[in-house]
C-alpha cells in the first residue's frame, strides 16, 4: 500500500508554504486567487484528501478537547489552573471525552501547536487560558472556525454584550466585596487592599470589589508577587502606624507576607484574607476566596458541548449564551 | 456508507463479552479453543478490522500517552503529581508527543478506561501513577502487550533486579538521609523524625532514611497528613521536655504544623525540614526535599521510547535499563 499524500505533499507540488494549503482548505478567502488555484491544482493532481483518516477514526472515538500546560512555574497559586486542569478531565470523562495536552513555550509555538493537533484531527476543541486583550490565538480560532472557549474573557470594550468568543471567567471584583463586607462588619473603614501594581486585567478587577464596598477610600498596599515582598510592604505600613484592622489581599501568596508581618509586628488580631484557596492559604489557617474551578470546567463544557452529550458543537458568540461568570466563595477560616 | 462493525457487533455475534473478543485478538492464548473459533467464525463473517481507522490514522499522528489524572484531592503535596504532569508533558510535546488525561473514580474505573483508550487506539502507551503491590493495572496491561511505565514501583519482592514491570521513583531515603546528614552536622543525635503511621510504602521508605543515617535511635513522632495533628504531636513533645533540636518530616504538611508548633513554644531555633519542595514550604522559608519531578518525567519518556525518536516501543523488563530511581535535592532555607 502507499502512503496516501500529505498537506507537505501538496504543499511541496504547489511551491507553496503548508499554512498555505491549510489555508486554501479552511479559509480560502485569504489566499490570493492565482495561489489558490495552483493548490487546488496540486491536491487534484495527488488526490490529496484532508483529514481522511481522522475523519474515519472520529466516528469510533469520542470528541477530545486541547488544553495548553504551561512549564510549571511553582508559586501557592499555579495551583489554581492545576485544579481546573484536574475538575475538566473529570467532567469532560463523565461525557465520554478526552482531554489531551500540549505544551509550548512561546504564544508562537502554541499556534503551531494548535495547528498541528487541528490539521491532523487529534483534537475536536480548544480551551484557551491566559487570553488577553488581542490574542491572536483566539483571532486564529476564529479564522480557522474551531470551536473553543476560553478560561479567562477576552478583556476587549464589551465582554458582557458583544464578547470576542465563548468564555467563562471568574468574578474576581465579587469575591473581593464579599472579603471586604466580611471585614467591615467588624472594623468599618480600616480595612486595607494589598494587590499587584497596576495594570493586570484580573488584579484590577479584584482590587474594583475592594474599592466598590468600601464607604471611603482605604489604604492602598503594592507589592509584587512574593511572600517576601508582600511581608515588608505590610511591615513598613504597620511600622508607620497606619490605622489598619484588616487587610484583603489580590492572592494568598500576598496574604501569606501580610499574616507573617501582622505576627512578627504583634499584630495576632489583625485579619488577612487571601484569595485563591490554595493547600497553603488552608495550612496556615487564613481566610480566602476560592475560585471554584469546578464551576469553571462545569461552565467550559456547558458552551462547548451544548445539548449534544458527547459532541462538539461550535456555539456562535452571541450575547446571553456566549459567557458563563462564576461568583466565587469566601472560605473563613 | 454504512457503519464498519464494531467490536460490540463481534461480541453479540459470538455471544460474548467485549473482553473476550479483546482477549481473542490480543491474547488468544487465555481464551479456551472453543470461544475463540466461535469468535474468530464472528469476525470473518462481519468482516471487522480491529483498529483499521486508528493504524491509519497512526501514520499521521505522533504517538500518545496515556495518564490517569485524580479528582483534585488539595493539600500541600497534591502539586507533586501535578508538576510531573506539566513535566511529562513539556518533554513529550519535545518529543513530538502528546499526553492525553482520563479520568476515573475507581479502580474498576480505570481500567475501563484505560480499556477503551487502548481499544479504540486513542492512546499508544500508559503511563501509570500511585501503583501498589499486585496492581491489576499493571497486570492487566502486561497481559495486552501495552507499553507502559508506573510513576512508582512495584512494591514487590525484588523491584530492582527482578521488576514486575518498568517503573521510575523517587528515593525517598536518600533524600531523608540528605536532610538528617544537614541537621546532624550542628545537633548530633537530637533529630527527630515526624513521620505518617507505619504501613505505607512511601512512608516506610522516607522513614528508613532517618533510621539509616542516625548513630542512635532518636525521638520518633507520628502524625497523619494534617497540619493541626502535626502541630499538636510536636506541641505535646515539647511541653513534655524532648530533648530535640531539628525535626526531619515526611512531607512539607507535617513540617508546617511542627514549625508552627516550635515557633508557639518559643524555639524558633529548633530546625525544621520538609519533604516535597511545595509552594507552600517556600512561601514559609522552610528547607525541604525537592523531588525533581522533571527528572521524573524525563526517566519515564526515556524507557517508554528508547532510542526511536517519537515513536513508543514496549521495552523488555530486564534488570538494569527496566527503573530509574531519581536521587531528590535538599533545597536549604
Amino acid at each position: 500500500m502507499t502512503k496516501p499524500p500529505t498537506v507537505e505533499d501538496v504543499a511541496r507540488l504547489a511551491d507553496v508554504s503548508r499554512q498555505t494549503v491549510s489555508n486554501v482548505l479552511n479559509a480560502p478567502d485569504v489566499v490570493k486567487a492565482a495561489t489558490r488555484e495552483r493548490v487546488q491544482r496540486a491536491i487534484s493532481e495527488l488526490g490529496y484528501r484532508p483529514h481522511t483518516a481522522a475523519r474515519a477514526l472520529r466516528t469510533r472515538r469520542s470528541s477530545t478537547i486541547g488544553i495548553h500546560l504551561d512549564p510549571y512555574a511553582g508559586g501557592v497559586s499555579g495551583v489554581v489552573l492545576d485544579r481546573f486542569v484536574h475538575a475538566l478531565t473529570e467532567r469532560a470523562g463523565e461525557r465520554g471525552m478526552r482531554v489531551l495536552l500540549y505544551a509550548a513555550r512561546t504564544p508562537e509555538e502554541e499556534l503551531e501547536r494548535m495547528r498541528e493537533l487541528v490539521e491532523r484531527g487529534e483534537i475536536d476543541a480548544i480551551v484557551l487560558t491566559g487570553t488577553f486583550h488581542g490574542d491572536p490565538r483566539a483571532h486564529w480560532l476564529l479564522a480557522r472556525d474551531v470551536p473553543f472557549v476560553a478560561f479567562g474573557r477576552p478583556w476587549g470594550e464589551d465582554d458582557v454584550d458583544a464578547p470576542a468568543h465563548l468564555w467563562v471567567d471568574v468574578d474576581g471584583a465579587a469575591g473581593v466585596r464579599a472579603a471586604t463586607r466580611h471585614a467591615r462588619r467588624s472594623v468599618e473603614d480600616r480595612v486595607a487592599f494589598l494587590g499587584w501594581p497596576s495594570g493586570s486585567g484580573t488584579g484590577d478587577d479584584r482590587e474594583r470589589g475592594w474599592r466598590e464596598e468600601m464607604h471611603a477610600p482605604g489604604l492602598r498596599l503594592v507589592a509584587e508577587e512574593d511572600v517576601a515582598q508582600a511581608r515588608a510592604v505590610v511591615a513598613a505600613a504597620l511600622a508607620d502606624g497606619e490605622a489598619v484592622d484588616a487587610i484583603v489581599c489580590a492572592s494568598d501568596t500576598l496574604a501569606i507576607g501580610a499574616r507573617l508581618a501582622a505576627t512578627a509586628a504583634g499584630r495576632e488580631d489583625l485579619e488577612v484574607i487571601g484569595f485563591d484557596n490554595t493547600p497553603a492559604a488552608e495550612a496556615l489557617g487564613l481566610s480566602s476566596v476560592e475560585q471554584l474551578p469546578e464551576q469553571v470546567a462545569e461552565g467550559v463544557l456547558g458552551l462547548l458541548m451544548g445539548e449534544t452529550g458527547s459532541s462538539v458543537v461550535a456555539r456562535p458568540a452571541t450575547a446571553g449564551s456566549a459567557h458563563v461568570l462564576v461568583e466565587p466563595r469566601l472560605v473563613l477560616r
